[in-house]
């Protein structure tokens, strides 16, 4: 699936009034300024009267200083924090998700391959989950589909099939690759890679997704390693 | 920091043509029908004539019928799917900051531990990111306080100090409790509690965060372990 590189991304986080219109003022003061919202995600919420919510706002085509007069000129804006985008701090995103033995090894191998495309100055963050259960997995699996940044899946566990292995269908035909563990069940017949050493496939996973890497997923696309 | 219980929170994710109005139309079509945008993030581009944004979106205080007859009603936006709040899936997270080989071990502890709590129907995900450098350290641990749902910051490394002291002296007060290894420099003066063992630290940070765990870090805290 073809990317857009981002373009320059200005970022702040402020407190707001936590009223369905406050919120939309925001998108619209953006909008004024010729800016297209990025992100807009409530962080935190602020007890009180009335009740506010912490905001953290990345808008792409703006100036930052125009952005923060322009949100800080609301009424129901409060202490604006210049900030950066996150996908400028954490980067694309390895996501693993399954059992916490395997997923601690995929870990271990993703962030020693992390931290060492991070050292020339990329940014790759390992982000993980341990569940269990189909339908816990499942949902995780298409939830990926809804995370910022998510560059790819890696499935590490010892069984996986049924609902699982049709959410990863989805996630693909989205564009986001998907590693399995070499493990029982039909997942192994529905992604991109099996590995059977998940500090392998962790590394992998990193390889994969890296700039400064030549590791490429398409040509290894259905092999067992 | 007293935190709210989160209303109940509809979750779609669709395509949108990319431009600034259209996407201020979402916040305000939201706001119409009484919610509070608490999440509006772009997951991806869609290249085309004219460029298409995928966004996630989750409004607080509606239902999710009424979400989707309104959003989908908007001139700019086309394949409307169901999803779910990210919160719901991926839960409270642990972010994990610092040198790849302790980072690695940290994970190793938290993921372990989550797989515990999680299997007793909680959600806690371990987010890592190996980094060197006291400004990029500095800068992610400020950014910790721009990711949603971050419960708990565990520096991990054998240095830190300068910029990273100050920036976790920001964080906690902002109400995100941070834990520090045993480590050379000045951070262990700054933070909740001091571990020496990487393992246990990740075991800690997680208890710190967990429903179903009886660990409570204000009892700790100043500790070294």
């Amino acid at each position: 699936m073809p990317r857009r590189r981002a373009a320059p991304t200005a970022a702040i986080r402020f407190d707001v009034v936590d009223a369905p219109e406050a919120i939309a003022a925001i998108a619209r003061t953006a909008a004024g300024i010729g800016g297209r919202v990025r992100t807009l995600a409530t962080v935190r919420s602020i007890a009180g009267e009335p009740p506010q919510v912490e905001v953290e706002l990345e808008v792409e085509g703006v100036d930052e200083e125009a952005l923060v007069a322009s949100i800080g000129a609301l009424e129901d804006v409060r202490a604006i924090h210049r900030t950066r985008a996150l996908g400028s701090v954490f980067g694309k995103r390895i996501i693993v998700v399954g059992g916490g033995a395997q997923v601690a090894q995929v870990a271990l191998g993703a962030v020693s391959e992390a931290d060492r495309h991070n050292l020339r100055g990329e940014r790759i963050s390992v982000d993980t989950i341990p569940l269990v259960g189909e339908a816990n997995i499942a949902d995780a699996v298409r939830a990926v589909a809804d995370l910022p940044r998510a560059a790819l899946l890696v499935l590490a566990g010892s069984i996986m099939g049924g609902e699982i292995s049709a959410a990863v269908d989805e996630l693909r035909e989205i564009g986001i690759p998907v590693i399995a563990l070499n493990m029982a069940g039909s997942i192994t017949e529905h992604v991109d890679l099996v590995v059977t050493d998940p500090v392998q496939a962790g590394t992998m996973a990193v390889m994969a997704v890296a700039d400064t890497a030549t590791f490429d997923l398409a040509r290894q696309r259905g092999r067992r390693n």
